[in-house]
């Protein structure tokens, strides 16, 4: 047994919830005391060179004006989503819960368990019906950590446009505490729904464990599938927008980016709101719960469970926990102990974050090893027995912690344009927007070698010491920090707002460069942040996995059958299949945009002048319209290939599958994100001119500049839609076998079997 | 044992190869006789309707010389390459030799055989010597392939444009023709070598079959590593020519393709026979030969190695025998029993000529399977035995065969401007070049899913009847036509020469449009030939992959194992890795050539208006210098990857790369090239203005047209350097893990020994 006793770890977790959120709301207090109502707003003392527009309440006005219809838009959208996301919701939780149902035919009966044959357990039935209760609380928290963060952006992003008048360092940490507020705010409340779920079902199950951390795995599954659809719907959203007003607005207007001339600029602004704050919440919200489901499943059937030792089991949650304190303090480091001055201190300061949490938390990952675990138990690894020791988990977590660091090192080192690899690929716009394509993809294909290295490492040492259960610590351990990694992962998407929100109320040259560098250095960490949740979802799938060969009772995975190997190969093709349905959606939803866009440019009288309004609404609508109808066929095909699989070519295929989408998803994850967000700032490189070498691209409107330009819209795609789908098509489709893993060992394969 | 006696067998099979050399030769003679020394040329009665500029001996003489230019540079480049390949080739035998002589010791003495205990087998150190001869053996007939592929079309190139003069069936044929010149070579030689190298290796190994065979292994080794470097040097060379050419004379100089005054025109007409021709010639001749010796080689493990039954063994080269009769047939149909009058008729022509070798093969291989098989024979399945029947094997080389014919229709399907896909990317240029790169993307994604499919289907099925044997004369199946694959393939590059050369000799617009037609079919089947290309690599992979994990002692290849899963996880990644090094190469090459041909525009006078000629020479030097520099680094990944993998991390995780980069990289392939194939077809859709929707589009040097022109030039490396020679490394890396499999199997995994 470890040190802490139950009474201890009972007080610890929810403890570590509460503080996370009580320090998310202080952290909104201070983003609210900047004012957007102009008449109220008080006289600060500004410093002498920075004040510019600070008296003009009517561009403050403007401002809030503005945020008013992106928050209204964006919200409009969420709540039309989520009646569809409602229907879903209800029937996939039916079809769980007649699935598992039937895997005992509904009996009510107990059973011997399924890992300790001597002692009964609780019926199938009642695993169905909690598994379902557990799918729809997943799938509650899970839009809740969109919609939130939602609320927070739409709060944050025009308060940041106003702070920029006053300095480049105050508009950094008002985007970034409301970032922080969506971080702590989506860790804690993870946490605790889970901490709460477990103590309630506790009641029903009592010792019988392995049946609760089973059904309790519908956490994960609800929290997955409702991100897949947040992250693809809002993906082709706001990237349908975003393609579309850049082709009329950019390249026929040669008008800058949110001009509001532009009719689809609202909807432009509108998406990044519900695809990279909504969409990533619900997506790292549902890593987060899937880690946490695996480990605590794995961990029901070692030694922790059979002795019910209620410390050791909660090893998972008390490292989150731990998280949470080591998060508070490394957010104090940004926003509290070191000032921002100029533009060029972003970025590092955003890096040193990713560095501090680190550090911090490998102390407390040795502190909670130390404490929470006995020095010495046994897990199950596929029908053996191994016997690890305290300090092994602790590399586990650790590794994993660290090969989170070097993915995002090497993710920025790829996308950020102050080393080679961007400017080279500026530099190729030179020749047009071809070579631009060719090397910006080569970028893409080449920056997937340390992520992989990385998880290559990290799977090999946490694997070799404890099994499964060291994969899946070791994603909770590359997600302990999540607080931070959504802090400044959510600091991107609000400070893209704050400059689209500057430049159309029309505020100087010098607040929209300053909004630029935050958004600069945004792109970067929207690709650490992507680089994260795909190394991350890589750990917890691998983690999923193997719990879900575990429940199927299977003792290999063996390349040379043949049923196995169909599954590697179709596997490793279901991301292509998935990318090309995401890619051709916003493409299509683009052009239709880029068609209103050219006809309100040309049927209204003035728009061009600036005299008459866009007609924003339609445009919304639009990007509405195709982002719900376009998320059903890649949602689908996610959600239905295991069933399929699985009910017709049994677990052998499925695990066949599970490997092949994951070994070949992770490297086109990685490479569309990358290459995007390469694209990306390698055109604010050449914008912002800040070496001799960019301004010989330059200026805006150059021949250089419209050809990195056209690799930028290429990449939208790419980053912010099928890039950040693949992590939840490979973590879900693990987790649903897992959930699914009991019918499917009783019922599965009935194609093999009428042959 | 079979119906047919060693004595048949032996006739036999020579007999096919003399019949296909002799059937080449002849159609080499047909080609012959179109004259191109414009004196001595006969008056022939030309349809009157037809006859244009045929009497304009100044038009032949300046196709002479052309075709002399382009010859003599291929062949220049071609020596250059062949040093180096030759350096490598003597460094790489060695290491073969003193590899495969350490396994024990460079002992003499014959030791007891892998399979069958209670013999005894050759030395270690025999294996070693043979292997290595075999190995040469196998360079020598590869670069043979390719360099007579690149003398025929060479030879063929400027005959075709004349012939185009007389109609658009006389220059088909012509092209055909001489496609078929290099395709029943190429099939007829690889048998023959194959075949004498067995018959002589026999004279020493007596009844020791086992290391027959595992020697004559080296054989596919020696022909797939010359493939590589041919694959990756020429499509360097040719795309870096092509893009570097398209780039100044199409976008900046709005000059014609192929235009004269273009500085780059003949590195790139070149490039076409260097890299699509000897290339390919290389590549299809690796696959060929390692899908033979992977057959070979389980075979001699089988009950027929064990009771020396020949016909039985021989059975893989009985097959290629029959197809070389049923591919002459099949080329009747297309030079002799039908003719071509109009340019529609030239794509269905070379689709008949898939299915009808398709069909003819199936009966062929019925007779086979019944003559020279026994009614029924013992495979060993990793450590089991599997009886097998002999129609088990005609299904597994038929499914191997169709699935074949679905991989190629499906890729006509994507990339033939006839049907809806491509039509939808040229329709996607409306709006510029970031639609068209978004859509050919999500083309490419979406064309895995029937190859996919297919191979799933081919291998589930030929596994299930006879384990890894299925599978390799399930490889075999899908290249027994591969003389008629190759016709139609080597028709493409020269068809795409002759029109390249009529635009340089100034032909009328008429003929180019002719040469056009058959070049746009060209196009067509080129992605066809690489769909082949990558559906049999697939094949040939798996089985060198099984007889790799047989020949290394292995009973699974558990995903679940910590050692295997990384290793599926690298090998996933490989793929991305070496497209990165080609893509950039082909960048890097392509900005260089930019460079000087600008140079030559702007500093050359009188060349812009046609007073002066180029410095061809200086960008030949460029495309020439690049290639040869730049095909090191990923010719040495692939190389050194299984050395590498298997000496430090042993056969498990060496295991796992071969499955993780051939299930990863088939879809990389297959994307790759059917998205470039797929934008070339859309740009001269668009050309052509065959419809009232391409005319919409249209005409050259319209908007939509130069969005086209930046897909086509993206798509270059994708389809022509990074796609095929992602085949190469699945299967060179599978072949050279076999070959060293023995001494992995003693020496290596030193790094897990040592921890």
């Amino acid at each position: 047994m470890g040190l802490m006793s139950e009474t201890v770890v009972q007080t610890v977790i929810p403890a570590a919830a509460a503080v996370g959120i009580m320090f998310a709301l202080l952290q909104w207090f201070l983003v609210s005391k900047v004012s957007v109502s102009g008449g109220s707003r008080e006289k600060e003392n500004l410093m002498g060179d920075e004040e510019e527009d600070a008296d003009d309440d009517a561009v403050v006005l403007k401002c809030a004006e503005i945020q008013s219809a992106i928050s209204v838009g964006a919200t409009s959208f969420l709540f039309t989503e989520y009646k569809y996301l409602g229907i879903f919701t209800v029937v996939f939780g039916a079809i769980i819960f007649l699935f598992l149902g039937s895997v005992k035919g509904f009996s009510t009966e107990s059973e011997p368990c399924t890992y300790s044959k001597d002692i009964l357990c609780k019926p199938a039935l009642a695993n169905a019906a909690f598994s379902t209760i557990a799918f729809l609380l997943g799938a509650v928290t899970s839009v809740l950590s969109g919609f939130l963060g939602m609320k927070i952006a739409t709060f944050a992003n025009a308060r940041t446009t106003l702070e920029a008048r006053k300095g480049v360092g105050r508009a950094f940490i008002t985007a970034f505490r409301s970032g922080a507020v969506m971080g702590f705010l989506l860790a804690a409340n993870g946490l605790l729904v889970l901490y709460i779920s477990i103590n309630v079902f506790r009641l029903y199950y009592g010792d019988d464990w392995e049946g609760l951390y089973e059904s309790i795995t519908g956490y994960g599954l609800g929290g997955s599938s409702m991100a897949l659809f947040g992250r693809v719907g809002g993906g082709i959203y706001t990237k349908a927008a975003d393609v579309g007003a850049d082709l009329v607005g950019k390249v026929e207007r040669n008008i800058p980016e949110d001009d509001p001339r532009n009719p689809a600029v609202i909807a432009d602004n509108v998406g990044d709101n519900v695809g990279d704050i909504a969409g990533m919440g619900s997506d790292l919200f549902g890593s987060y719960a899937e880690s946490s489901c695996a480990a605590l499943f794995v961990a029901s059937i070692s030694s922790f469970g059979i002795s019910h030792d209620f410390a050791g089991m909660s090893y998972p949650l008390i490292i989150s926990s731990m998280g949470i304190v080591v998060c508070l303090i490394t957010t104090l480091f940004a926003t509290d102990f070191f000032e921002i001055k100029t533009v060029k201190e972003i970025e590092p300061s955003l890096k040193r974050q990713l560095l501090i949490s680190t550090i911090l938390m490998t102390i407390g990952i040795a502190i909670v090893s130390f404490v929470a675990l006995p020095s010495q138990f046994t897990l199950f690894n596929f029908g053996s027995e191994k016997i690890v020791k305290n300090w092994h988990l602790f590399f586990c977590v650790s590794i994993g912690l660290w090969a989170g660091l070097a993915i995002g090192y090497s993710t920025e080192y790829y996308t950020s344009n102050a080393y080679s690899p961007v400017q080279d690929v500026a530099d190729s716009c030179r020749t047009g927007a071809a070579t631009n394509v060719i090397f910006g993809l080569a970028l893409g294909y080449k920056s997937v070698i340390v992520p992989i290295f990385a998880i290559a490492v990290a799977i090999f040492v946490s694997f070799s010491l404890a099994a499964m259960y060291g994969i899946a610590v070791a994603a909770l351990g590359m997600l302990s920090t999540i607080a931070t990694g959504l802090a400044i992962d959510a600091y991107g998407p609000i400070s893209d707002n704050a400059g689209g929100i500057a430049e159309m109320a029309g505020m100087s040259h010098r607040i929209r460069e300053r909004t630029d560098a935050l958004d600069a250095a945004g792109n970067t960490t929207a690709a650490i942040g992507k680089g994260f949740a795909i190394g991350s979802a890589a750990l917890v799938s691998l983690a999923l996995f193997g719990a879900f060969v575990s429940r199927a009772g299977l003792k290999s995975v063996d390349a040379l059958t043949p049923k196995v190997f169909i599954g590697l190969i179709v596997g490793a093709m279901l991301p292509y299949w998935f990318s090309a349905m995401t890619m051709k959606s916003v493409g299509s939803a683009a052009l239709k945009m880029v068609e209103e866009v050219r006809r309100q440019f040309n049927t209204i009288p003035g728009l061009m002048e600036g005299r008459t309004k866009p007609d924003y609404a339609t445009c919304v609508k639009i990007s509405t319209d195709a982002s719900l109808k376009e998320m059903i066929p890649p949602g689908a095909l996610v959600i239905l290939t295991p069933l399929i699989i699985g009910t017709f070519f049994g677990v052998e295929t499925l695990a066949g599958v599970l490997a092949g989408s994951l070994v070949s998803g992770v490297q086109v994850a990685i490479s569309a994100s990358n290459t995007g967000g390469a694209w990306d700032n390698a055109k604010k490189y050449i914008e912002a001119g800040a070496s001799e070498h960019a301004r010989s691209l330059g200026p805006k409107g150059s021949d250089p500049h419209k050809a990195a330009v056209i690799g930028d819209t290429i990449g939208d795609p790419l980053k912010d839609t099928s890039g950040p789908s693949l992590n939840i098509l490979i973590k879900l489709m693990a987790v649903e076998s897992l959930v699914f893993a009991p019918f499917f060992a009783t019922h599965g394969g009935l194609l093999f079997k009428w042959l």
